[in-house]
């Protein structure tokens, strides 16, 4: 029977597990400093909920889940495909018992049915923060889940982190000015593409829809904006100097010199750009859009995103629930930080002490020493199997870093050694 | 659009949730304390791979996974059903990657689509430890295993937890003995049962298979054997001078013997019992099998259960590969001792502390004062709403259980003053 595991699932063996819980926790830890609370909702929700938000790609990489001589069409449940969806059913179902501005986190595995592909995962986990306001949500908190995932990717990121940062209402708005609305679903589309194709096709594509010498230049020079606050404001004027009159745009470019400006009150001027070049898809997100991307090993693509949004539920009520949100693709981060060797160092061996007693007699004695190392915080484990010594020695050194011995002699006078396995070195045990 | 979660799916608010979470970490701390490493694996595995063990009404239960126009029939990945298949799956496929003994523990959510009950989940975290040998594993980790999940769940439990252990080798050796082996699935089934049923019950169904009165009478006595570890084993030598002479039967009581001596060893002799009674089910295990149970709070129902297999992986390998394990099934004893009000009280507070600025003007302050609060590890919340004082303030105490109020003369002095919400108390900050 074929063991492996299914194409496109991530299972990783002891070590590598443990950097990556790690990776986990740390993230977890910061959110949580944040003031982000944990909620988890199920892994299987409504079909008709989860297909309500998906749309285009999504709806056909979800997957349904059935039982017994059921077909996949009159599937009613499904496996979500990220966390927003079940989020956005969460707070409408418990709006009465949560209090907003809500800042939540959910960390867990979604599920697409993708290609799998190398560092795509058909089963991943996300690690999501997000802060939901009722009817209003100021933009402070745009600046607020960025400054947070900084943090988190800080943790453990060595190389330099940048933040790429737009407002799709400056794009929005230039569109209008441009009498270019109807064709914005495929200009989002172009620019989103423009950094992953040669220059010459992003041309091309905007000539194929129709856009006059005039109007390309000026997506051209808009979308060649990039860089400090102060240079992304002056590059957002001048294009404002062409007659550029609409509202949007204007809020756009407020919104994003102020989201810039609060990151630089906090110390991060030095990592976040404005970027025109980033859209993040073609719906859901209404305002801020932002990706974190490590400049120094740019191949490695976007290692965190996010934006705000207008309406987080507008599918289930009609209450409004303005959001922004952004999350870590832990298991593809993991993946790709793996393959440039940037994943931190850690202790390989999966546990710190092996106890090990010479045979069946002084195995309560080795017991009793394991307690008191627990009891200090050490993960200790007691081999018990009745092998040769040696033998023991070599499965000590594969899972601990340290071993003790626990002869006769020791379980008599309570007096043990201590040997690091790493160094080799050997010396008395001191509780 | 119905907002509420599917039937059968826990979910909880975020109070309860960060109960639920500190009583998760607490299992997996005692777990790595005790030298078990984490493990991952895909939540979607392989339709053969959870078939080939599932059986009975578990291959019912199984949820499959499609996509588009996919039936169940064809269906060739499902949901796990349980840790130890996939274990099963992972110790093969990685087999010279581990050291065994391999001490391993699952934490994560499995899937049964059975009817919901009262703390019956269809998605539900299990809290596994097994360990696994290679051809041989020594009767001393069956304690481990026990002594284990004891020690995760005294992190929380107050009240007096009894481990009831038995031995199957003890009945299938009985059963060889009185010439009743073939009878033996319905007569496990009928022991299985004989708690959750009247006595009469009992009778009438040893009747109806047709037990001899001397076989029922001996049945009889045997299950009614129960207590420490001397009662017990005064109990089976008693029944073993009945000249029921069998290595089977002699090998279970040896082995129960020297599980109830290890713990007894180990200072958790006022918690254990050998209990002929304890079956845990039909198939799978082996060897020693046990439950954990509150007999304060006998409805509740076992708290942990596990036992020994002979050979974790006989379906997907020739190698031999013997193993003990026992699972915290965290889902539903969260609910039931939810229900008994048997939940540690927390702080009801999801976060620590809410940074409340006045306005627009001292956000700076207020996230200056935040990030040192979270440098010290206080978890913490700026509330940067545009909303009057009172509305903050009022948000502020649902969600924290301290406040800070940043005005123009707190950021000018950078001096604070400290609000104990529980209390109402207010005094100077002081980091």
């Amino acid at each position: 029977m074929n063991t492996s595991k299914i194409s496109g699932m991530q299972e990783l063996l002891p070590g590598p597990q443990a950097i990556f819980n790690q990776l986990k926790q740390q993230i977890s830890e910061v959110y949580h400093l944040h003031g982000f609370i944990n909620i988890e909702t199920p892994t299987i929700d409504r079909t008709e909920i989860l297909f309500a938000k998906a749309g285009g790609d999504t709806e056909k990489q979800i997957y349904k889940v059935v039982k017994t001589a059921e077909t996949a069409e009159d599937a009613d449940q499904a496996l979500r495909f990220d966390h927003t969806v079940p989020l956005a059913r969460y707070v409408v179902e418990y709006e009465s018992n949560l209090s907003f501005p809500f800042r939540v986190t959910q960390i867990g595995r979604n599920f697409r049915g993708e290609r799998a592909q190398k560092g795509r995962f058909r089963e991943f986990y996300q690690c999501d923060i997000d802060v939901i306001g009722r009817n209003e949500l100021p933009i402070s908190y745009d600046a607020e889940v960025i400054n947070t995932l900084v943090e988190a990717l800080r943790r453990f990121l060595q190389p330099k982190l940048a933040i790429r940062i737009s407002n799709r209402k400056i794009l929005s708005g230039l569109l209008e000015a441009l009498n270019l609305s109807e064709k914005s679903k495929d200009l989002f589309s172009i620019i989103d593409h423009a950094e992953k194709v040669p220059p010459e096709k992003t041309a091309t594509a905007l000539d194929e829809i129709g856009l006059s010498s005039e109007q390309k230049d000026i997506i051209n020079r808009f979308i060649s904006i990039r860089g400090s606050r102060e240079e992304v404001m002056a590059g957002l004027r001048e294009l404002q100097a062409l007659n550029i009159e609409n509202e949007t745009f204007r809020t756009g470019i407020e919104e994003l010199d102020e989201v810039l400006r609060i990151l630089e009150n906090n110390g991060l001027g030095d990592s976040v750009i404005g970027d025109m070049l980033i859209v993040r898809g073609l719906d859901y997100y209404t305002g801020t859009v932002f990706e974190g991307i490590l400049p120094e090993y740019r191949q490695i693509g976007a290692v965190c995103s996010g934006g705000r949004y207008e309406n987080l539920a507008e599918f289930y009520t009609d209450q409004k629930l303005p959001g922004v949100g952004g999350s870590i693709g832990l298991s593809r981060l993991f993946y790709v930080l793996n393959e440039e060797g940037l994943l931190p160092e850690m202790e390989e061996k999966p546990i710190d002490v092996a106890v090990i007693p010479i045979s069946r007699t002084e195995e309560c004695a080795a017991q009793g020493l394991a307690k008191k190392l627990r009891e200090l915080g050490r993960t200790t484990d007691v081999i018990l199997t009745d092998k040769r010594l040696g033998d023991k020695m070599n499965h000590a050194a594969k899972i601990a870093r340290y071993g003790v011995v626990v002869g006769e002699n020791e379980a008599k006078t309570g007096e043990f050694k201590i040997k690091d396995f790493k160094t080799g070195e050997q010396k008395a045990l001191e509780l």
